[in-house]
């Protein structure tokens, strides 16, 4: 217990694409370009900015370009931006995008409904993006949903995530996003999970995607990191609920994820009051309330001078 | 990493007293003793039922008598009570009780805003209480709060909190409640105070009472797990804010605590559909959305087919 444990870890920011995906409030582009901005403020290195898709099919994500065109030149900040298929590769190289991300999902059922293809139909679709784009000098991640269960399925197969992860590397992935779509993993599941990965690449090649829906997501991220794992993706203020069980949460909230690392000694070069004032500001265009207990502390600990931070 | 786990867990659930001591709302003794009973029902053998003290100091506790007499004869239930002076014994003793709670912090300011007395003026009173409770064969659970930290004075001392343990241990206790009354409990600071409890009690004794106010509740009872500990404290629904920073969470839920315990292949004997019940219940009638995650999961399942719970 609490033998190994690294020295510092990444946090991959997802919330300006995967949490405001699903809001139905669509902001403006400078909305989103600010939040951005002070994400980088508070020292979030990798921003995982919007989606290249259409915009009759996730109206949040209509102003890629001109989202893009107002963050681009964020100094040393990797702005990754998901992009579906070769059209939407097309429209962010247009616009000078130097990360993007592909993703999948080892279950077919989930595939079908996401994108009406099984996971081995939707290489076809990846595989020629990817290729583009390592041959572009992108750098690629790669996410894989349902690692851990399927809200159709259930159980899914760890071999059909080797073979995500083996794709992928072929193709050139610099990093691979494993993703518990619906949050249900287990400490158990992660150990299996982390060991059969460690077969096929090196551990600083994947970062684990956790949702925290039951109450999980710090457990299975403290095991993963005692496993090697040092990235995480997460989300400002826990953005983005589960869109398959209304009323419950999804990302991991960044503000969870940097308490838990500094209090366990870890780096991640992130200060809370930035990230929790960025967090406040988006939270306050969407009219939401938060889902991270780190920044409802926060923010109650501004009336109550006793309950320290 | 997870080598060394129990084959089973006690849960000792507080949500009767602890988790509605500070509800405004008062709730009839019927409504209370139900929400007993329904919690019994779904497999919980320690149930804190109530706090023997003045109407007045707590109205939600003052109907102590009338309540423990609806509940009195569950059978298989252990179901201790508050009582913070003599006269409170006397009447817990009236009432045919047989297992009670006394408490302290390690904390003299903590203890000064509460009770009026500093750490070792409260062994004065507490003492007493616990020797005529022992020669009275009732069992004995000793409360020790601001373990972690206090509110008012931030870091507390280890050295206090092993004074504390022996005093109770001295005067007879069955089992000490280590608590994290704000929610700022570190791995780390867990790992060494396990380390000192060893020292001058068996572990069975120990209950460890953590607040999920900034989401590590999961995480330290993981820890506390792999350290040796068997038994914890937790709140149906997560009942209880933390009276110290308002809008901010307070005890860790029972039902988290299940779904970790589960997770990891550890029996709790308790049905999460009966606890998901019980909590409903209560919430229902305080009129509260709950501040569990599992909880919320589960709600939002039973509208959507596809997530699992």
């Amino acid at each position: 217990m609490l033998e190994s444990r690294p020295a510092e870890v990444s946090l991959i920011e997802v919330g300006p694409r995967d949490g405001l995906q699903n809001e139905t409030k669509v902001l403006t582009a400078e909305i989103k370009a600010r939040f951005i901005k002070e994400l980088a403020a508070a020292g979030l290195k990798t921003i995982e900015t919007t989606s290249f898709v259409r915009a009759d099919k996730i109206p949040q994500m209509g102003d890629a370009n001109s989202l893009y065109a107002l963050v681009k030149n964020l100094k040393g900040v990797d702005l990754p931006c998901l992009v579906p298929n070769e059209m939407g590769l097309d429209n962010a190289l247009g616009s000078g995008v130097k990360h993007i991300a592909v993703f999948t999902a080892t279950s077919d059922t989930f595939n079908k409904k996401n994108t009406n293809v099984t996971m081995k139909e939707s290489f076809d679709r990846i595989g020629p993006v990817m290729d583009r784009a390592h041959k572009e000098n992108l750098k690629i991640r790669g996410y894989i949903s349902t690692v851990f269960g399927c809200p159709y399925e259930g159980k899914t197969s760890v071999d059909r995530l080797i073979e995500v992860v083996e794709f992928y590397l072929k193709h050139g992935a610099d990093e691979i996003s494993v993703g518990d779509t619906i949050g249900v993993a287990t400490p158990i599941q992660i150990k299996s999970i982390i060991k059969e990965l460690k077969a096929v690449t090196e551990l600083k090649k994947i970062a684990m995607h956790f949702h925290d829906t039951r109450s999980m997501a710090m457990v299975n991220t403290l095991t993963s990191l005692e496993l090697g794992i040092t990235r995480f993706d997460s989300s400002a203020g826990g953005l983005g609920g589960c869109p398959y069980a209304k009323g419950a949460t999804g990302n991991a909230a960044t503000e969870d994820l940097v308490y838990l690392m500094h209090s366990l000694g870890i780096k991640t070069g992130i200060d809370l009051d930035l990230l929790a004032k960025a967090s406040q500001y988006i939270l306050g265009e969407l009219g939401r309330e938060t889902q991270s207990k780190v920044l409802k502390a926060y923010l109650a600990s501004k009336d109550t001078t006793p309950c320290p931070f």
